[in-house]
């Protein structure tokens, strides 16, 4: 399934952009960052929890937004993007 | 049905944050921004084509990324929040 992982955290501040680096750098090894806190993961059920615990021990609960959507098997219809960095098929890299 | 809009644009640069809080402003007539650059809006197919192009006309396609998730009508179970800013159920906001 596509899980939707968008993240809110405070670049201004080392700290964050630390945190951004790591939850980016968990969640490529599952898909792709499609905007600067935004990514797009194939998953199932098992690595879906698998790494929501691993970007529960990064983020800071206290200053930082995690949210998960879950778009299912049939998001290719589901997802539309306008300007620059034109849409993928999250498939297309777990082949690779 | 719920639209979720993800917007990235460069904030460092004055034209940009414009960008953004005017994105934002179209997206909370519809519902609520729920981390910042990531709202969620309830629509119909009509309001989706007018916001849709509401939007486009705000963002630089060459320099922004938006993107539209569709998450149906049943998307309560399709989110989940951690951290600040906690979850909300945007059709509340509507019957206010």
């Amino acid at each position: 399934m596509l899980v939707l992982i968008t993240y809110d955290v405070n670049t201004e501040d080392a700290a964050g952009r630390k945190r951004l680096r790591q939850i980016a750098k968990q969640c490529v090894n599952h898909g792709q960052r499609v905007q600067n806190s935004v990514f797009e993961c194939l998953l199932d059920a098992a690595q879906c929890r698998m790494l929501q615990a691993k970007l529960l021990t990064i983020m800071d609960e206290k200053s930082d937004s995690l949210r998960f959507y879950y778009l299912g098997k049939n998001y290719q219809t589901k997802i539309e993007h306008f300007g620059i960095k034109a849409g993928y098929d999250p498939q297309d890299i777990l082949m690779l």
